[in-house]
């Protein structure tokens, strides 16, 4: 067992035998969507939506609900794991990814046009799915989102090879294109989980955890190792996407103000060794701990059982235990 | 003038002052979403969504109202403009367009990621104005349309060079991939504009006039000629696209039972030719126009003003007229 999946197993001890569940009918039911709604989406999207990730999102949607297991909560979960898959869709179509955990991506088995719009039929059907709750402030979390994300990426295609990208612009970027469909995760939770008095605050817990996702996983794209990400060191400057190490490297070390857009794989380890060496990866690390630690703060002004509070905490220590 | 702008002059006319006054706060609206949304956005989509079009969809939501001037309406009149526009973007990207109604595309001006990106934005901002609403309803109307949609291209790509398509299963993917939206349009204008228990009735009118939309397309397609459509004859037979016209000429010529994926632009003018000579072009017209009719009959067993009715009517003739 890796430490994720024992995060993981702490995080569905606290949560009580309700999460797991929750979880369950969560899984279910994004089986009942992928093979609901034609053959095309059942061939083409069943691997996608079977094939696990850590379904963070939906976990989040539960932990932020006051323990009942309200039928809206399951749509909720599953409406905000469906949009975070169809951008994962969308994404693979960009980088004309051939693999995803493991499994030949969409783009991979059906070409650029299934994978499109596989996607924008995943994007349809998680609005689909909170239509169901005939709640208008859901829906309005998720198009918020679903909004943010989309204004990230292009944020980020805006940013590439820049020399210009300052840490807060960096930040505002991870918080549209990661942050906000957690902040709408835990918005979701609180709203039909019986607490929306809180559910601006459950938010900005959401966001803090999602912040210092995002952030380790810039960090980890510079450390490496390569058997620990699936993917060679440095990927993110092959493709110009500037991230808090190298911005904060360029400050000790000029000569990495410009980026190379003919970089090769091999030159591209090495500026991620000049980047490492400024102490930069260290920093950003630190950057993303204090989200943490801020975000489980944050728990501790909120009026939450004991154990709720806890899971919570461990799905943010999960975050970091990801890196470790 | 032209016959198109004609007719639209007309509907205007019919469909009184505050028509007009509702479409130009559906322009406003769309300004508002294309500027409100990031410099990104406002980049590549204030071309997109300023280039005009017919606004056919819009025109359906008010025109499907009681004539109130509703917020909400213009809320729903710009929901199903965005969402037509996000699946015009996604379609240039996989045809990989250079232009869209005599502008460069975002795919031509930004790329494919900005492209896709921007389809996913738009997506995400017609559901963004549903639920400023408040209506799970119309949220559902247009999440089940935005579905139907990406089916439709979906069973359309399986479709591609296939011998064996039907009638019936053409009329299946044209009815999702063109008339869902003609029919949410009206039943959001029906829900918003005091009309709720004609909304199956109003969805059913825009439906007919959705399918005789497509077939009409389609029909044009073969027939041409290339300065009325602005595309060589016979560009879907280049991309695998089985229509009407090839179908029925089958029954007539089994010559053309096979499609030839090495295809040249000058063979599938002769093909054009061929299925013509079947008189296909003719059959395949008249389906449309009974479409057209039995949705214009369809308006009299409703309770509706003179003037809407005479206004919806001419709306379903201009779908005709455009191809006359």
């Amino acid at each position: 067992m890796n430490t994720t999946q024992a995060q993981l197993g702490a995080v569905l001890a606290a949560g009580g035998p309700e999460l797991a569940r929750l979880l369950d009918r969560t899984e279910t039911r994004l089986a009942e969507v992928a093979e609901g709604h034609g053959q095309e989406l059942a061939r083409h999207s069943t691997a996608t939506l079977s094939a696990g990730g850590k379904r963070l999102r939906p976990m989040l949607v539960f932990l932020c609900a006051n323990g009942d297991t309200d039928e809206r909560l399951v749509a909720a979960a599953a409406a905000v794991e469906l949009l975070h898959m169809a951008t994962l869709v969308h994404d693979d179509v960009l980088d004309s990814a051939a693999l995803r955990r493991g499994r030949p991506t969409v783009f991979a088995e059906g070409g650029r046009l299934a994978a499109t719009t596989t996607g924008d039929l995943l994007f349809s059907r998680a609005f689909a799915e909170l239509a169901s709750t005939s709640s208008a402030d859901a829906v309005r979390a998720l198009s918020e989102a679903s909004s943010a994300l989309a204004r990230g990426e292009l944020m980020q295609r805006a940013d590439a090879w820049s020399a210009a990208v300052t840490p807060e612009r960096y930040l505002e970027r991870c918080r549209l294109k990661t942050a906000s469909l957690f902040c709408a995760s835990c918005r979701l939770g609180a709203l039909f989980g019986g607490r929306p008095a809180v559910a601006d605050a459950l938010c900005g817990f959401g966001e803090g955890i999602g912040l210092a996702f995002q952030l380790l996983d810039d960090v980890l794209d510079v450390s490496g190792p390569e058997e620990r990400t699936g993917k060679p060191r440095g990927t993110d400057l092959l493709d110009g996407t500037v991230t808090l190490p190298l911005i904060l490297a360029r400050a000790a070390d000029p000569g990495l103000a410009e980026l190379d857009p003919e970089l090769t794989p091999e030159q591209a380890e090495r500026v991620c060794d000049r980047i490492a060496a400024t102490g930069a990866l260290v920093a950003a690390r630190e950057q993303a701990l204090e989200h943490v630690a801020r975000a489980k703060a944050s728990l501790g002004r909120l009026e939450l059982p004991q154990q709720r509070r806890q899971a919570l905490e461990l799905v943010a220590d999960g975050v970091v235990e990801r890196y470790a």
